[in-house]
């Protein structure tokens, strides 16, 4: 009933972990509005460089984040890819459960068509 | 530029800290498609009671699951409000993203109109 391959998405696993920290969702959110330099990122961030670099590990990891060395400034920017794979399991759970509360309406209405309910 | 309500969103960190797992995962999933009870969800997953219990408690504690006691037997259901909330927050990131791609070929397309680009 519940398979493996569900029990088993180490990307999710990363993606949602990822996301479970409020200075990697501030770091996504600058991200998503543009590219950003590592010292860029940490100015608004009360903590030391190592912290968010750690941060920043965590987030490279899960694939959300990516970064390149230019010259001598490290550039972080948004992967959507992960982005949308974390989004569209939340999505075709919530879809399921709503496609259930419409098949459990149209028996209701079905049995109100019939009588059987008021 | 990073605001405090951004940083502070604890209700996200429990979200994601709940789908970081691909038991609790599992278990959402299998709620997605119809409520069920603590031993029917017990059931497909090779792991002990307490260990199930412990997993519904985070996932409880997270907002995405409700359960009700109802005579003997704990039934469980998601809370699509809860799956909202982690799913608008992606979709939110993912759509700032996107546009800002757009906003990109818009200026790209007029350097090329007024003969800046080839």
């Amino acid at each position: 009933m519940i398979l493996k391959h569900v029990l088993n998405n180490p990307a999710l696993d990363r993606a949602f972990h990822a996301l479970s920290d409020p200075t990697r969702r501030a770091i996504v959110e600058r991200l998503a509005r543009e590219p950003a330099s590592v010292s860029a990122l940490k100015k608004p961030l009360a903590m030391s460089l190592p912290a968010v670099m750690q941060h920043l590990a965590v987030l490279e990891a899960s694939g959300l984040v990516r970064s390149e060395k230019t010259g001598r400034v490290r550039m972080c920017r948004v992967e959507p890819a992960a982005l949308s794979l974390a989004e569209k399991w939340i999505n075709d759970r919530r879809s399921e459960w709503e496609h259930r509360l419409d098949r459990l309406g149209d028996y209701r209405a079905t049995l109100v068509k019939e009588g059987d309910v008021p």
